[in-house]
């Protein structure tokens, strides 16, 4: 599956690396010298150490070992070993300098993030992600007006939640909790309120409420929208999961993106970009008033999130809770789950299947 | 198998609970409008979410899930949720709101006690609980003249122990100890300097030393004896082991009853309370001087269990330990757990199987 | 397998002690009032407990058990219990007090040191320990001459590392590393510059360089040869690996003694000695200059394993890492783990196998 490592603009210069640990494996991404942005594991070939100990920084031309001084290009080649010359293959000739550089990992840009895959035999990201986002947004266009690829980062919060992924996941994916856990957000939302999900609808997108100007705490107008932005997208928010572990807010001034890294079975790293027009950071203007807005929203999901996490071994929990009919569409996620592990029994019971929301 | 989780009495009010950890299950044990405790799993029927995050509280009148607000009347039943009307069955009914309610826990009131079960199919109490006190004590009325159901809390501690919860049941049916590390307690009862436990024989008290006057840490006379203690129990102690986790310590004055919360293999949570007399707690009359000499007793013990448990592990434990002859009564213990968990192996061995203590 | 558990010399007096963890086993090393040294299990015969919970000591003529008195002479005989006279055999006999004496464990001396072993069947000390240290020196008196049983602990450091002991192992094996981490020590003995390790050949001991006087961080002069030291080996140093966790260095005026405590599969604990002639000890001479140049090698070795521990459980180490031609000879080590644990593969690969180091 394809994991959101990190985000492109951040690696601008060669040697420019960050450090991500994706389940069991340390994975490092590097901008090469010919401008394209690789990833490898952060192992070196010969007895194991780690590349690179920092979670992220600028080598000048290559990686280098710290152990034994095995020296790779950027590009992942071994380039340079003490008495590399008298290595030999069994066959007396020279070693192949690729087959012990670096092990690759694979890696596609979208939306200005690298995208990585561990698998040897990755899945069709264009099926995988970009259908996904199409699948939820109904126009393969939609996500494009938004022009993601170009914003910048203007605000950055790293959350450390005591919970599975996949209850981060179920909670995003439903608003029936929003009336409860939510109140500054139903305020600018009201149709959360009702407890009906974004993203119950596909193509669906959640009004404004007619008091508010903008997507920011106090409700006081934003930025201007984003440039490609449709006049249906204007007063409109949007989210979207990628499974596994992205989920992708759309409001029309700025993007909100989180990217999950699953440490343990009851804990999770959450990464939280907001993203703004690249003058809108670089002339220091304030979006403290829409970050406060879905940084309360995070604290409160996670801390639900959190509160669920110990039930998942209670025996009243044996069978999964109970989908209302506004939960209806996370059977979807729970069957997908099933069909990625093979498990026997299936996640999760609901009730009233056949009624629709109110 | 029959725990004891709460002093009904610090639950007075309806809508009061405390949360228990029993295994991997967080109890609540509430007091109804009715008047009548009950106990459910901490688990909310929807989405599994913790209904109370507190060790203990009141509510006002319901008990509200802060996720997506359901929410349950004091007898488990689901009294509203959002949207609840748009839930039907399949069939097209309205949901059985007693069938998504809390999942109760099996509950009985004893000794001014709250004891639950988490079995579907409880033990009898009677036989389990009950019996286990008749059989020590010998006679069934013998624990009645206590009145410990009326009894109060004068004080409490609670032990974090790094000992497996058998390793302290042991330690408590045994006093071939008492010599090696209760200097205080053989002042005050001198068999046990000899090693007699109070447990070996059935219905036996270890007498008062002449030269004490009352249950204390200095031997200085105690309370007045409760209203209903015969002549007989005036100056002894007795002991009674409720298998699996609880012990109750009578003497004329008061009761010293501790309750087991086995948290990991090596780690146990020991509530001990100390009853006495309403009027004595309610007059605020210094209890410190019978409090202190069984707080010592648990410490040494607790300290001793702790520097046994390591070799739980080790080969020379492999077989078990040794018993010695007053400590035969052990091996029933021994047998029991063989019974219930069905392992292949008896622990402990003995020696001077046929001698009786000296 | 044969542990180094404690230097004799500091367990000088009848009663001294020294409690090792090796593995699961915590392990009593006892001087006895007949001069031998002893080793028991740290665990009363009777119900388990530790008998020492202090790390050393000194005992006046008993160990007595803390929890019921149980007393072992230091010989392990059970000596006293309360009530001992009661404990008799199901035959009616006394029972046997050294059955029920502490539980033996196996131990020899040799270099100063007491070397202990759980088997109940040890392995011949002469082939696994002398044997090792005859192979790789190539000559069986070659040891002898530094008369390391006479000497004194000059300075001892304890390191904790979180990497597994056999990691430690293989860095302690090869100095392909040297040039790159230890650049004290290849100012001292310029041929590991070159990676040649001191343990490639039979009976190689690494020259020192014609710059430097002694073995010491600076270079200057150490003390005077010990004094068997032979004309071949005064100006050169020598590393023996001692498997399964020990390390011996030997320079002409003193000696740098490693064992390892495997915790746990990521953590190892390293006592390091500096072994010198009584009479340097005694006039408290400045051992610092010696000390601090393997100091610095230990703390760069062990920030090198450290680095290297997670890459274990990586894909990219799946098969183990490569083996330069300098490094063939650890192939013997992963040989040798793997003839012990019968595992199914074999770990670590190699390339250039035909080569020799140039």
């Amino acid at each position: 599956m394809w994991f959101c490592a990190a985000r492109s603009g951040e690696l601008a210069n060669p040697g420019q690396f960050k450090k991500v640990q994706i389940g069991r494996e340390s994975v490092l991404v590097v901008r090469g010298r010919d401008g394209a942005l690789r990833a490898f594991l952060n192992v070196c070939r010969h007895r194991g150490s780690a590349l690179c100990a920092e979670p992220e920084g600028q080598v000048k031309r290559n990686l280098q070992c710290p152990y034994h001084a095995w020296t790779y290009a950027l590009d992942g080649k071994l380039v340079a070993a003490p008495n590399l010359a008298s290595l030999k293959e069994p066959s007396g000739e020279g070693i192949d300098r690729y087959e012990y550089g670096l092990v690759s990992v694979a890696l596609t840009e979208w939306l200005g993030y690298a995208w990585v895959c561990l698998a040897d035999d990755p899945p069709s990201f264009v099926d995988e992600v970009v259908g996904e986002v199409t699948h939820r947004l109904g126009d393969p266009t939609a996500i494009d007006h938004y022009g993601i690829e170009n914003l910048t980062v203007g605000h950055r919060v790293v959350y450390d939640v005591a919970a599975n992924w996949k209850l981060i996941v179920e909670n995003f994916m439903e608003c029936y909790h929003c009336a409860t856990i939510h109140p500054e957000l139903t305020e600018v939302l009201p149709e959360f309120a009702k407890g009906l999900a974004a993203q119950y609808y596909v193509g669906h997108g959640a009004e404004f409420s007619s008091e508010v100007s903008g997507f920011t705490i106090d409700g006081s107008a934003g930025f201007d929208n984003l440039p490609g932005v449709t006049e249906e997208q204007e007063r409109r928010y949007y989210a979207v999961t990628v499974k596994p572990v992205v989920f992708i807010n759309l409001v029309p001034d700025h993007i909100i993106f989180h990217r999950m890294y699953p440490l343990a079975p009851d804990r999770t790293i959450v990464e939280c970009d907001w993203l703004y027009s690249p003058d809108i950071v670089e002339h220091g203007r304030d979006v403290s008033r829409s970050v406060e807005l879905f940084h309360r929203v995070n604290e409160q999901d996670f801390e639900a999130c959190e509160r669920t996490q110990p039930a998942m071994s209670s025996r009243a929990y044996r069978d999964g809770g109970v989908l209302v009919p506004s939960e209806h569409h996370i059977a979807e996620f729970h069957e997908w789950v099933v069909s990625r592990v093979g498990a026997r029994s299936r996640p999760g019971g609901g009730i009233g299947a056949q009624s629709q929301p109110g």
